[in-house]
């Protein structure tokens, strides 16, 4: 029988790798800093999600229930791996509550950060209650509330969301893009528009990334069906008048100042790498890119392999990533890794 | 003894699903339509690929050889799947060639076909020889010539490069955006800059997708240091005053008409459904999606999955898709059918 293999991080690609490795006879050893799996989707309380448009608490939830009843699966939640030894094949991991393993491989699902608003003050977020995250609006979906004012609670008649709030920012060391936050706002704009018909949707953006077939489903779909209103922008700041928040800025389009008040205004905030991957990239001994985010092998000789043989990587760990992606990063890299447990330490070398 | 595992097409993503069968001990026969294995990148000949940096003969035609040296792939060349029946875990298989055989699951791996820049007549393919596809000016450079305009060998010294060529243009079709070529388009403007240093090359954009970490390492790249011109235009025509083709249009932020002469255009040309997916549709009874992809399953439950249980799929099948997705999708998707093959029958049913 071979030894496990360690999967840390219990979201969407830690559950696919997970389950993956679970369904062809191989044994798990699931570790997940928090108290409960589900990754972002769960612990943050996702609405539906994009492109699917299935709840969160369904689809990831459903992925959590299969792995939490899989018998080849062990889970160790609330723990972290403290020291990582050994070769491929045959490591060690010391986990933080003092349990010591034998592991054959292990795979990051590390995920991500999500940018913190307050990091960007001049647009309002920690200022004024209005101001809110995609996150925070996603909750009021998944909460069954419905989409209100924090500050007190009356449904808003006009709402703009701000694309790029913690990516493609170099002003706050963050070029990156992260990928999925036009998609998931523009989402979120006809979710809006679903609850409260009345309400005025406006998506302030630089560059409108709904890639592949998301165009046609969110990008046309908002405008078409939902008229959300799009304005090709570029921030200065988000004040309030007293009333009503302000949204100043200069419309690159018309190339004039605009000036329009909402009731509530939406940080679609971006993706950070994973506070803890200093840490995680020492502990397991794998490089970072220069953001941090964890380094993969070539893919076209060793998918899902990091700078470490037998130590893989999948999802958001890597970078800005979508769910569907990290799915299938997840249980590509279960894959490369049961070659190796399979095949014994000797393969690692090839 | 499992039976093998039909793996149709021999691109990245079918190249990924053959191999990591093979590396965990189970049998594939391969079934490519061309007399050559390696998909687009090898048929088309691509120079470097985004966003690693190595060739693409390095790249996929080492995944090539790695697949043709296995033992346990045996690769049908020029050959088509003519009929599909039975059921997970016992389907048979017909080749165009007549030979019948017996394999436990299918992966579709059929990626996609290059948009016809003459589709796309008022752009000037097919009018003037120095208009180009993306395809092509990935020709000249993995030929090692250089880039040359065709109609008389010359070094441009203006370059256009004009994206969205069959992608988000519903007056012809095609709601769906590609994906990749933003990213692809940036990288080959660095390129043709790399070559010829005095060379001025402009990309005429509706928005800039290069997602995630492409966005530090193409757009701003390729704007910093290698001074390529971005241009948000909506293109009217390209025609020629008889020396140089003339870019015509509007500039959608200064919101001016523009005229600009070049001496060579390029297409930034989309991926098109395979145009053979209303046979391989019909062969595999598999739903396809409106534009004529390949439906997927719940990703969430069935990841890499199709409408037909024991028929999986991965890549560009199932819309525009990266070749590191492609890749990742294509281990995935061999994890998904090798749980199956290794079940036996009865696991389908789940």
């Amino acid at each position: 029988m071979t030894l496990p293999v360690l999967v840390l991080g219990g979201g969407p690609a830690g559950l696919s790798a997970a389950h993956a490795l679970a369904a062809i006879g191989q044994r798990v050893l699931l570790v997940e800093k928090e108290d409960r799996l589900g990754g972002a989707p769960i612990l943050s309380g996702y609405a539906k999600l994009v492109p699917s448009g299935e709840w969160a608490r369904d689809a990831i939830g459903g992925m959590v229930a299969r792995v939490e009843g899989d018998p080849l699966i062990e889970v160790r939640r609330g723990a972290k791996v403290a020291a990582f030894s050994g070769g491929p094949g045959a490591f060690q991991a010391k986990l933080s509550s003092g349990e010591t393993t034998n592991v054959g491989a292990a795979i990051l699902c590390t995920g991500f950060t999500h940018f913190d608003s307050v990091n960007k003050p001049e647009w309002g977020f920690g200022t004024y209650p209005d101001v809110v995250t995609t996150t925070q609006v996603e909750q009021m979906f998944s909460s069954g509330k419905g989409v209100r004012c924090p500050s007190d609670g009356r449904k808003p008649e006009r709402v703009a969301i701000l694309l790029c709030v913690g990516s493609r920012d170099r002003q706050i060391g963050r070029e990156w893009c992260s990928k999925i936050c036009c998609t998931v706002s523009a989402n979120l704009a006809m979710e809006i528009r679903e609850e409260l018909p009345n309400c005025h949707v406006y998506i302030y953006y630089m560059d409108i990334r709904t890639f592949g077939l998301n165009e046609g489903l969110y990008y046309w779909e908002s405008q078409e069906k939902y008229k959300v209103k799009y304005i090709k922008a570029r921030i200065a700041e988000v004040t309030s008048d007293g009333k009503r928040l302000i949204v100043k800025g200069e419309d690159t389009l018309v190339k004039r100042p605009i000036t329009i008040p909402f009731d509530m205004v939406v940080h679609a905030i971006g993706m950070d790498p994973n506070v803890e991957n200093f840490t995680i990239g020492a502990i397991f001994d794998v490089k970072l890119q220069k953001h941090g985010h964890i380094d993969r092998a070539s893919i076209y000789s060793a998918t899902g392999g990091t700078s470490r043989p037998g130590v893989f990587v999948a999802g958001a760990a890597t970078g800005p990533e979508t769910i569907d992606d990290s799915i299938a990063q997840g249980q590509g890299a279960a894959m490369a890794a049961f070659a190796l447990v399979r095949g014994g330490a000797q393969q690692a070398a090839e």
